[in-house]
C-alpha cells in the first residue's frame, strides 16, 4: 500500500474504500558524530510502512527534506525554508484532494517540522476553500510524532534516562540501527555534552552544540532497542491514525 | 518606553543600553458571544506595557492581526495567511536588526500564532544571515505566551477549573474586563458548550463550535480576576524576559 | 463600534445595517527629533475613532506598520516591503469580504502608504474576482488621507505657513500632542532644516535630511492646534466616508 | 541610443559617460472605441525616443504591459498584477545596476502605473541595499508622466477643454495618430460619455464606463495636435531628465 | 492585426472568428561585439508580424525581456528571473483567457527562454483550472522557435556551416540587418572564438566566452541572408501556427 | 556514500576530496495501468546509487515529487508547481553550497522535470551570486536523464521498437521490475494506445491518453531488460558525471 509501488488504478480503487493517506516526513540534518543525516526520514518512513502493513493504509512518498535551518552550519544538512515547505504541502494536498483524498496523517520524525507543518495545514485549508475542489471542506490534517508517543517516550526514559537528550537521541539512533544495521557508526563522543540552550540561528546552534548532539548519549543505542521502539511507535500511531480517520 | 511614543533619538539612546525589545502579538478573531474580537491583542498589549514599566523595556507596536484562519467562518475575524505573517515578521526584524536590536521577545496572546511565529523565527535567522547586516548572527527571538505562564495557568484552574476551556476562556475575558471595564458584554451562553474536537478548517470549526467557545464558560470572568491574572503574567513574563536578555 | 471591542454577534448585527468599515493605517517611523515614531498611526487611529463616533461606523484595528522603507536609516523605524503590505491587505479584505463587508475606507496617516495601498486595492479586486466569494464584485476601497483634507490643509497653512513642511510637520505633531499630551517632547531643532530633495533610498534620505524633518518646524505645534486639526479631519473624512458608502 | 539597437560594447562605452537610462512604460489596455490598445506604450516609447535623440540618452526597451487590472473586463487588455510588476522592476534594475547604471527615468504613458511604480522603486532601493552591488546606494528612480507635463496639460485644455476627459483622451489619441497615421480609427462615439465615477474593480469599471471612455471625446484628435503635444512632451521631459541626472 | 494597433471592439470581433493569438518573446542581452542587444526580440517580433500578415492572426505586444541571467555579466543585458517570468506569463494568459482567447502561440527568439516558458505553461494550465474562468480547460500554449525551424536551420548550415555557432549567430544577426539595415555594426571579431563550454552562472559564462559569442562568426551575416531566413521562418511558423490552431 | 546514511563528519571528510554530489529526482505520477506511480523516482534513485558505488560519489536524498501537473487528472499523482520546485532547488543548493559543495549532478527520471530544473539552475546561480557565500561563482548544475542516455535509447529501440512510446514505457517499467520484482503488476492494456498528441493541461491530457500511456506497450518489459538498461545507464551516467566534475 505504498503509493510509489501502486498504479493509478489501484489508487482509484483504494479511494472507494478510504480517503486517508499517511505522509511520512523527516529531515536531512546532522545527528551528531554517530547519527545518520537521514535519521528523521528513516524513522518516519519505516514506522509509516509498519502502520501501513497493519492497517492497509496508503503511504505517500517520504518528504525527506524538512525544516532544519538551525542545523545548516553542519555539512550535509539540507533544509527548506518554512515558506517553501508551506508551498510544498499546499501542492501535495491540492493534488491529493482533487483526486479524492481528504484525511492526511503526517508521521513525523523531526521536532523542527512541527511548527511549519501546523502553519502549512492552516494555509492549506484556506487555500483549498477558495478553489473549485468539492471536497475541500472535508480536508483534515494531523501530525503524529513518533518520538512523542507516550509508549515510546516511556521506553526511552526507561532505557536511557537523562541520556536520552533532545537531539541525536539514543532512541532515534536505535531505530535507524534496527532499520539499517549495516550503517551503525562509531565515533568519539565526548562525555561532556551540551544541553539546555535554546535554539536560535544556525551559527549560534553550532557554537553551543559543537558536535551536534543536544544532551544525548547515542552510544547507548542498540538495534534491539530500535526494534522495541519501532514496535511501540507503529502500534501507537496506528491507533492514532484509526482514531483520526474515524473522527466526526 | 513605548516605541510609538518615543522619538528616533530616544531609540538611539535606548540602544546604547539594551538591544532588547518586546513585540506584543495578538489576533482579531471571534471569542464567543461575550468575548471581544480583540481579546488576544488587548491582553498581549496590556501585559507587554506592564512588563515595560517594570523593567524599562522598549515595546513595539502590537501586531493585532495574527494567524486565525480557523476562526474566519465567524464575522469580524481577520487573519493573515501564515506565509504572509512570516514575511511580516521578516520585515519587522530586518528593520529593527539594521537599527541595532538583536533580542526579540514576543508577548503572545493567541495560541494559533505560535506555530507560525516559530516558523517565522527560523526563516528570519536564515534570511538575516544572508544580508549585509553585521549583527545578524546575534539575533534571537522568543515567544512568551501569557496564558501559558505557570502562575497564570494555576490561578485559572483555581478560579475556573474545567470551565476554563481552551478558547474564549474566562481568564482571557477577565483580563479584557480589567483593561476595558466599559466593554463588558452580556449575551446568552448555552450551558452546553462543545469541547474536545480538533481544529481543522474554518467551516469545520464553526460546525463543531457553533457559538465560538471551546469548552469555556466566560460568564465566570470578573475584572478582579483579570487584575490578578494580569499581575501574575506581568511578573512571570518580566522574569522570563530578563532571563532571555541575559542568555549567553 | 470598534471591531476590537465588539463580539462576533455584534458584527453580524452590524452587517445587517451596513457593509462599510474604516481601516486606520499609519506607520512606525522617525518623525524628527520631537515627533513620535507612532505619529502616523496615532493620528489615523484617533481620527478614525472620531468618525466612528459621529457616524456609527465599524473601525478595524489600526495597521500601525506601513510602507516606510525610506525612513529605515533612522532607528525605531519599522516598515513592510510594498509586496508584503499588498499581501496583508489582500488577507484583510478577503476575510472581511467573506464575512459580508464590501466597502473599505482607509483613514491614512502616512503619505508613503498611498502608492502601495492603491496597488493593493487593484490586486485585491482582481484576487477576489477569482475566488468563490459571491460579493466580490461589490468590493470598493478608498483612501482618506487626513492630512490632505482641504480644511486641514488650509488650517495648517494658516497656522504654520511655510514651516508646515512635508514630514514631521507641526500639524501632525499637534494632533499627537492633543491625543497624548503626556508625551510632548522637547529637543533641539536646528533652525536650518532641509527641504526640497526628492525621496530615494533610506541612506540617501538620511544624508539629505539628517534629523529626519523635511522642511518643517514642529516646535510650532500645540495641543490646542491638534484639537482644531483633529476636529476638521473628523468632520471632513466623516462626510467623505458617507459619500463613499452612498456611491452607486 | 536605443539599448535594443546597441551592442554591449557600446553600452560599456556609454557607461563611461553617463549612468542614466530612460525606461518607457506603457500599458496594453482598452482605450475606447477609437483608441488603440497600445496607446500608452506607443506614446511613452515615441516620446522617450524623442528625448533620447535630443540628449543622447540610452533608452531601454519599452515595458508595454503595465498595471491595468481595472480595464480587464474589455477584451484585448493585458495587465500584470502589481506584485508581479514590482518583481519585474526589481529584476530590471538589479541587472542594470550591476552593470553600472544608477539613474532610472521612467517615461510613463499610463496613470494606472504610477502607484505600482512608486511602490516598486521603494522595494528596489531596499532590495539593492541588501545585495553585494557596490553602487546600490546611488540608485535613484523617477517617473515622468508625459500627459502630466504642464505644457502638455495646458495645450490639451486649450485644444479640447472639458472634452479631454481622463481616459481615451483626445490628447493621447492624437499622439498615436501622429506616430501611426495609418492606424487612425473611426467608430461610433456616443455623445453621452460617463465621467466622474471612481475606479474600483474591472466589472464595476465596465458597468460605469460601457464603451471604455472616461469623459473624453477622442474624435477631436488630429495627427497635427499629436505632433504639437509630442513636441511639448519631448521638450519638457528632456529638461526634467537632465535635472534628475544632475541632482545631488 | 497587431493587438497594440487594434481597438477593444476590433478584438471583440476577432474573437468571434478565432481564439488564437501569437505572442512574440525575445530577450535583451548581449550578442557579441556586433550583435544588437535586442536581437532576439527584433527577430521574434518581425517574424510574428510576417506570420500575422499572411494568416490574419492577432499578435500581442512583444515580451522583449526574457530569461537571460547567464548573460548578465555583460552590460546592457536585462533579464527576468524564471520565477518572475512565470508570473508574467500567468498574468498575460489569465487576462487573455478571461477575454476569450485559448490558443497561445509564442514565437520565440531566444533559446534561454524555452525552459522557463515550458514551466510557465504548466503552471498556467494549473492556475487557470482553479479559477472561475469557463474556458480554462481549452487553453493551449506552444512555443515556435524561429531559429529551430528545419528550413531555417538548413539554410544557416548552407550559408555558414560551422561558423553559425550557437549565440550571436550570423543567422540571427542577418535577420536584424534585414530589419534594421541602418543599425549594422562593425567591430573587431577575434578569429579565435570559444565554443563548447556548458552554460552555468553569469560570471562563469563571461570567463569562457569573453566577447559574448559562442562559436559564431557574425561577420558572415548580410541583410540579404536575413531576408531569406526571415521568409523561411515566416512560412514555416505560419504553417506550424495553423496546425496548432486546428489541433483537436 | 548515501548522504542519508552518512554522518556530518563523514560529509566533512568527503568535502576534502570532492565537492560533487548527485541528486536523484523523479516524480510521483501515473504510469499507465501497470506502471508504478513512483517509477521515475525509483529509476533515478537506483541508478544514482549504482553510479555512487562505482565512483564513490555522495548521493543526496531523492526528490521524489517533481513537476507532473499534466498527470494530475489521474489519482495518485502528486506534483509541485514549477515555481515551488524552483524554490526547493534554491533551498537545497544554498544549504549544500554553504557547506562546500559546488558541483550538482541531477540524475533525472522524468522528462517533465527538465524545463523546471533548467529554470531553477539559472535562478539558483543568480540567487547565490547575491549571497555572502564565497564559493557561489563555482557552482555548476547538470541534468543527466537516464532515459536519454545514448546506450539506453539504443537498447530500448532494439528491445521494443515503436512500442517504447514516450510515457509508461517498457524500458522504465523494466527498470522498476528489476528493482522491485515483487511489485510487477498485471492489468488489461488496450492494444490501441494513443500517441502523438501534444501535452497541455491535465484534463486535456486524460481525454487524449485515457489510460495514461503515451504510445507505449509496457507489457513487453521484463526484469532482465531492466537489469540491462540499468547497467547501461549506470555506466553512461557515471562517465558523464566524471566529465562534469572534471570540467574547467
Amino acid at each position: 500500500m505504498l503509493l510509489h509501488l501502486a498504479t493509478w488504478q489501484e489508487v482509484e480503487n483504494y479511494l472507494k474504500i478510504s480517503s486517508g493517506i499517511i505522509i511520512p516526513i523527516g529531515s536531512t540534518e546532522q545527528h551528531g558524530p554517530t547519527g545518520l543525516i537521514g535519521t528523521d526520514a528513516i524513522c518516519a518512513e519505516a514506522i509509516a510502512k509498519g502502520v501501513s502493513e497493519n492497517h492497509q493504509v496508503m503511504v505517500a512518498p517520504t518528504i525527506n527534506v524538512g525544516m532544519a535551518l538551525h542545523h545548516t552550519a553542519f555539512p550535509g544538512t539540507i533544509s527548506l525554508r518554512p515558506s517553501t515547505l508551506i508551498q510544498v504541502i499546499i501542492d501535495y494536498l491540492t493534488c491529493l484532494t482533487e483526486a479524492g483524498f481528504t484525511r492526511y496523517y503526517f508521521i513525523n520524525g523531526h521536532g523542527g517540522n512541527i511548527a511549519t507543518l501546523k502553519a502549512a495545514f492552516s494555509e492549506t485549508y484556506y487555500h483549498l476553500s477558495h478553489l473549485k475542489v468539492p471536497q475541500a471542506a472535508q480536508v483534515r490534517c494531523q501530525v503524529g510524532n513518533w518520538f512523542m508517543c507516550r509508549s515510546v517516550y516511556q521506553k526511552a526514559k526507561e532505557l536511557y534516562g537523562d541520556q536520552e537528550g533532545s537531539h541525536a537521541t539514543p532512541s532515534e539512533v536505535a531505530v535507524t540501527q534496527y532499520v539499517y544495521p549495516e550503517s551503525i557508526k562509531n565515533a568519539f563522543l565526548s562525555p561532556d555534552v551540551a544541553s539546555g540552550y535554546a535554539i536560535y540561528g544556525a551559527e549560534d546552534f553550532r557554537v553551543h552544540y559543537p558536535d551536534g548532539r543536544m544532551g544525548s548519549n547515542p552510544a547507548l543505542a542498540t538495534p534491539e532497542h530500535g526494534k522495541e521502539l519501532y514496535d511501540l511507535a507503529v502500534k501507537e500511531l496506528g491507533e492514532s491514525y484509526l482514531k483520526f480517520l474515524a473522527g466526526d
